[in-house]
């Protein structure tokens, strides 16, 4: 009744399902292995020896366990001899990592861009710095696996076609063709490539490695000039029809309220985004600069008036917007992140407050709100943590949905 | 490598794979199925003939195709043999129906509750009419494979347990136990049961029964005297952390707005459902009665002025719920189903008016907006489809997620 393709998708699936398994359990050995995961000890004794082989997996000084004193063989996910690289294709510069299988950075880099405008340029830089990572002494005992990317604008990751960079001005680049260029005869010729917008690929980050099990499901707010969400559903990122599932800034939480760049009123992206507080604050109507959101931060701290209302009233419809996630979702939490969070406690507490104040209506419980685990890095680490998540998942997508 | 579970297990994913994509498809032959699913003809002969002796499948008289002229023998599901059973567990009564494979419906009862308020009563009189359903002269060549459940509230899907259904005042029922009860030394006696909130049930009629391919993410709007939503996304519902995910009526719309029966203003549910139109006419305060309703109905029919108000308001609020739905899921379509239908155009034309704006706002289609394919029969005949829906998937819960 198995036929030869299937035997190799479901080993596929059984050796991922024992990773996964170690990632939320490391330690575990090889007969708790086989009880949580289903399988007979002697397939997982075959699985496991091939994973320790390849790299995956490496087994830890065994323990004395159980009543006898057998010993079990502790086994984790091996950081050692495998790397990930991830890249947040950024308004000003490129951040590029190296991170081992659990997410730990190996080596790091900032670039900043000489034209933000020229997306050739920009891709150029990003995919040189890639590179020059792989080639990094820090990776020196590491194979690379493969690559991630988060970017700042739409996309649609089955091709790797950015439609829309806002901030950035691009449009129609076909990023994934352009990195495939700029590897050829480098280390990372042919390697594994996958590229996501920015809020799905630091949800991806918080899925993979936080270190959580039972996240699910998980909304990742990315607030920065404007508001998106990467939301994480039965272990996977809810994409939706055409790509544009999380553009939660969009909801419209305030009817006939302020104009948003996206053409209707009263958007939370014209509410709580950046943008929005430059705005309110000075009246630049979607026109600010860099030197206006230094302002922003700098007003704001020093408690400035202007500053502190656009600020305390952006944070109060982030509350309305938590709200409302928590009553379609029904999240194990949701992590608030971006630009925006330099802002701290003036931002965010008001939102707190408000989502406080509807629960407290309802008597029901709130749901957990946190920063996220990788702070700037969220998005490079992000595209480390897609690379795994979708290297974990290689079969899954061909079986019956 | 591969072990007896979990070859059973590939087996069962192999033979629902099968039976979906014939769902989806009717009239493949096994070497189509073979090519589109990606198993060996053996295989699939193996299975189909499985299928056939069960009662999932029939042949039909092959047909001749290809350029040589040779035969191919067109598989479909079998209409003729398996029976789901599906209850409505409405407001003043319930409803049950049986249908075939096919989600065609074979047999129904509507049974009125004689006093809403005693769940046990109710319990007794939906497990009743189920029973009969079996026994009823056009199940006479039918066996029943499985039960599926809508009821008007919070359940807990997980262990059948309904928290609160606020329309008929139940509270902590436990429904899956009683009807379990009710059942024994009865034809229904271990049949595997299932029970969901309305608008989940109904949004797994529209996925399983529609005769519709690709219809993912879906939202089946179910609006009644409340708001909720049922939501499925890569094939499956969207429960979240505790079961509440879909609870969309309880997004806020209108900041300090209307007060809702949860506690919080502004809510969908006290801006859209027909307890908000009610209160709005005639100041009910949530406090409506049937004849209420009824004179709603017939004043909004008949173009008086409060009813006509209060109903074109709760329609404009419909498409600002629908835009923040669109934005988040980026779904399919969306179904409008619930009570409030019998409103017709009068309601969901404002709604389509106002989510035509946005679009035209944002310059992107619209979703896809219709009404459910069932009518009032789609909550009872989605029992049906949840059962067959998770008869379906018996064996993916078991996989890595
Ligand atoms: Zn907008
Ligand atoms: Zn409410």
């Amino acid at each position: 009744m198995i036929v030869a393709g299937d035997q190799q998708l479901l080993k596929q699936i059984n050796r991922m399902a024992l990773v996964r398994q170690l990632c939320s359990q490391p330690g575990m050995s090889r007969a708790a292995l086989a009880e949580t995961v289903g399988l007979t000890k002697s397939t997982i004794s075959l699985l496991v020896r091939e994973l320790l082989d390849e790299g995956w997996l490496i087994e830890e000084e065994p323990g004395i366990t159980g009543a006898l004193g057998r010993r079990a063989t502790p086994l984790q996910l091996d950081g050692s001899r495998l790397a990930l690289l991830g890249a947040d294709l950024g308004i000003s510069g490129a951040r590029v990592v190296a991170t081992n299988l659990l997410g730990e950075v190996l080596a790091e880099r900032e670039l900043p861009y000489a034209d933000p405008q020229d997306s050739t340029a920009c891709l150029a830089l990003t995919a040189g710095g890639l590179v020059q990572l792989a080639d990094d002494a820090a990776l020196a005992e590491h194979s690379v696996l493969g690559i991630g990317i988060g970017v700042h604008g739409v996309v649609d990751d089955a091709s790797g076609m950015l439609h829309i960079a806002p901030h950035l001005g691009w449009r129609n680049v076909d990023v994934a063709a352009q990195l495939r260029d700029s590897f050829v005869g480098s280390a990372l010729d042919g390697l594994p490539l996958f590229i996501q917008n920015e809020a799905n690929v630091a949800a991806l980050a918080e899925l993979e490695f936080s270190g959580q099990s039972g996240t699910d499901p998980l909304i990742y707010l990315s607030i920065g000039y404007g508001v998106g969400a990467g939301i994480i559903v039965n272990g996977r990122l809810l994409t939706g029809l055409s790509g544009f599932a999380g553009e939660v800034g969009h909801t419209i939480l305030q009817q006939n309220g302020p104009a948003c760049s996206c053409g209707r009123r009263g958007c939370a992206d014209a509410l709580i985004g950046l943008q929005a507080m430059m705005d309110d604050a000075y009246g630049t109507h979607h026109t600010s600069t860099p030197e206006q959101l230094e302002r922003l931060f700098m007003q704001a701290e020093a408690g400035d008036t202007a500053a502190t209302q656009a600020v305390t009233a952006a944070g109060r419809n982030l509350g309305v917007l938590l709200n409302n996630l928590w009553a379609a979702f029904d999240p194990m939490a949701i992590v608030i992140g971006g630009g925006a969070l330099r802002l701290g406690e003036r931002f965010v507490a008001p939102g707190r407050q408000v989502l406080d104040d509807y629960a407290n209506a309802a008597r029901l419980p709130a749901p957990a709100i946190r920063t996220p685990h990788f702070g700037p890095n969220s998005i490079a680490i992000g595209g480390a943590a897609m690379a795994r998540h979708y290297l974990m998942r290689p079969a899954l997508t061909t079986l019956p949905a």
